[in-house]
């Protein structure tokens, strides 16, 4: 049974019992991925699409690196466990689920980081003039690096317009346009390949943000043509927090690109010490100090559960347990203040879903304080993600019969733990 | 009694024994610090001024981190672990090495990131024009970002000069003087408020990079008026392979320079999520993307031996190691091949010293197959590190020993071991 059959299965039923959830739970193909997980016991978490939890291929990778690499190799490692090119390794198995040739990914450094490496690399390359295209409400740090970049390249413009408006401001002709695939607040999603074709007609190179797409839905940067990405392998990769963020090239631009940011690691030649740089003739040229070893690891063994799963079957499971979450709120979550902050049908977003409340903040809060953990973004956003890889049709029954009886009780109203200040 | 008394007892007794060595060790007030690492058995380290080891410290840390934070606490942990300031918090641990006040250090990104952060922040304060003076032969990403930051501001002129030349290169006025404080390769060591007060006189401002140096030498940051600085903290202060790096802004300055990357952690409120870029009113501002927190961990906790020592006394033992590593090397290595790279005085130079040998590649490794670990450092130099944490003076004798023996055989000539590629 797939899991497209499940859904309609559940739509037939109503899927109105927990019993129900538990039934098809049972015939999941890919419920046995859940035990790969060490997930905390009384939890529901919704907030994978954030933080992803900690895996026994991720710690038992880490406890290696650890022990073995480090404890007992020590320096050896930068050879005999190739500790020098983690980058271009973990990379090359990030590129299996983005659609990308395996050297035209690298990780190192953070997503803001490496946005703010091909972003000037590439308008760089446009004489360090032009117009930047990006959308108002894109994800902080997008903007902030662009305008950044802005500072320290008085020829060039940047415009920060509406998603409507995109086709219109692209109209002039554009030297870069930045835009994050799947939406941090609302989840909408953009059409890859038809966004970037738009970027093409305008002149433009297209650089995707796949923070919240990677590992949760299918993507295919080759197949759309699309020049630069960057992505966070913290949320849906499990790589834990603040885990290096890879980038992407394509090849054809890999030696007409220059990183801004010349560390040793990108020379050509790292181990002769020369005094002159010279950018490695490929992908590396991207990375510049030493790489994070630690943080690398533990990816790497995160990456693990990706080699027994492909990303359309994680995509149809959590289009179905993003489809019940917000069929059960639509039936027991009876508040007028509530309102759907995402696009109506699950399919148009990402993996998450967004709902709109004054007293949001505070409802998130009473819901973490019954072990149901979503994350609240400003000014009144309650966002829950569905991760296919370890959530359960049961969690999302157990999620909303808490939201139901939190709303229903107007229990956060006294709910002192909702007084805390808390980063969501 | 004092290691000073130590050293010149040794000198006295000719200080040819092992037993003599072992002797002093027994006595040595710092010896149980070495009980905090977890050395592999059969080694002699001689390159922890390149990958210190991993402490109970780091490795207890870092598991509390994995399992409590990340595994039980999930998302929370950015509030209820401190994730969100961890970058502040280890920074100002390191602060009280160096020399600085505590908000005026944070640790984030690698040293080569927080090297290009500063160094356009610095020039760009200038108008994005000026001289930037550094030096032949630095390490190499320090020449590197330099190189790019030039590409980048054509206004700005890289002048790489022999150290000798300094002063005379700065006669003509400066915008930013970029130095390592210890040298990679020779070890020798720069006077940090003597070097500080001729760049301020050529009207510039001082970058140190102070890979070398931080938990290895005293530092007196604030005491020079020091400007800037940057450092790695994976080499004597043991925070694991790639650890994230410092960077150190005096609270002077912080208000005036502005990060060229400029990323969501930098925001004055990140999590009000605004569209506007709004630089924090302090160190924070230097800040980027999402903090590594496993690395950031793991030095955490590598760091907690330094409550218990003073920098001086490490100084001190970890000189007379190098004193009687190179008087044993004097007395028993006749090669006629063999050649100091050091300056001839050990407290002129950081913790580490060099010896070249036209088949210095070919000695290392036959050294490392011995269980003698120090580096190679093209184009024929031999570095070995003396961390007066956890290496003892018998390990010195042994290590000696082991050259000695190599060399007299020439062993290395046949050792099969000596062909691999090794970074080193």
């Amino acid at each position: 049974m797939t899991t497209g059959d499940a859904a309609a299965e559940l739509q037939a039923e109503g899927a109105t019992s927990r019993e129900a959830c538990a039934a098809l739970d049972a015939r999941d193909p890919l419920a046995p991925l859940r035990d790969r997980f060490l997930l905390p016991p009384g939890v529901v978490y919704l907030d994978g699409n954030s933080l992803g939890p900690v895996s026994i291929g991720a710690q038992g990778r880490l406890h290696a690196a650890v022990t073995q690499e480090w404890g007992r190799d020590l320096i050896r490692s930068w050879n005999t466990a190739g500790w020098i090119d983690l980058p271009e390794r973990v990379g090359a198995k990030i590129a299996t689920l983005i659609g990308a040739r395996p050297h035209e990914v690298l990780v190192d450094d953070s997503t803001s980081v490496n946005l703010f490496k091909l972003a000037l690399a590439a308008v760089s390359a446009r004489g360090g003039r032009g117009r930047v295209v990006t959308e108002q409400g894109n994800f902080p740090t997008d903007l902030y690096v662009l305008q950044g970049l802005a500072r320290l390249c008085p020829e060039v413009e940047v415009l920060t317009v509406p998603r409507g408006n995109l086709a219109r401001a692209l109209a002039d002709g554009a030297a870069l346009v930045v835009l994050t695939h799947v939406h941090y607040k609302s989840g909408e999603m953009y059409d890859l390949a038809a966004t970037t074709r738009l970027a093409h007609e305008a002149g433009a190179l297209m650089l995707w943000d796949l923070s919240h797409s990677v590992g949760a839905v299918p993507l295919d940067l080759n197949g759309a043509a699309a020049d630069l990405a960057v992505g966070c392998t913290y949320k849906y990769l499990n790589g834990g927090p603040g885990a290096p963020a890879f980038l992407y090239v394509r090849e054809g631009l890999q030696r007409e690109l220059v990183s801004p940011m010349c560390g040793w690691m990108g020379h050509a030649q790292p181990f002769e010490l020369a005094d002159l740089y010279d950018a490695a003739p490929d992908l590396r040229r991207f990375r510049c100090g030493t790489p994070p070893v630690l943080g690398l690891s533990a990816l790497d063994g995160a990456l693990e559960v990706y080699d027994d799963v492909e990303v359309p079957a994680l995509r149809a499971k959590a289009v179905e347990l993003a489809t019940l979450f917000r069929q059960l709120v639509a039936e027991r979550c009876a508040d007028p203040d509530l309102r759907l902050g995402s696009p109506a049908d699950a399919a148009a977003c990402g993996n998450h879903v967004v709902y709109a409340h004054p007293r949001g903040y505070e409802i998130v809060q009473a819901l973490i304080a019954r072990g149901v953990i979503g994350d609240f973004r400003a000014p009144n956003l309650m966002r829950f993600g569905f991760a296919p890889l370890y959530l359960r049709r049961v969690d999302i029954w157990d999620a909303v019969d808490a939201l139901a009886d939190v709303l229903a009780k107007r229990s956060y109203l006294q709910d002192e733990y909702a007084r805390r200040a808390a980063v969501t």
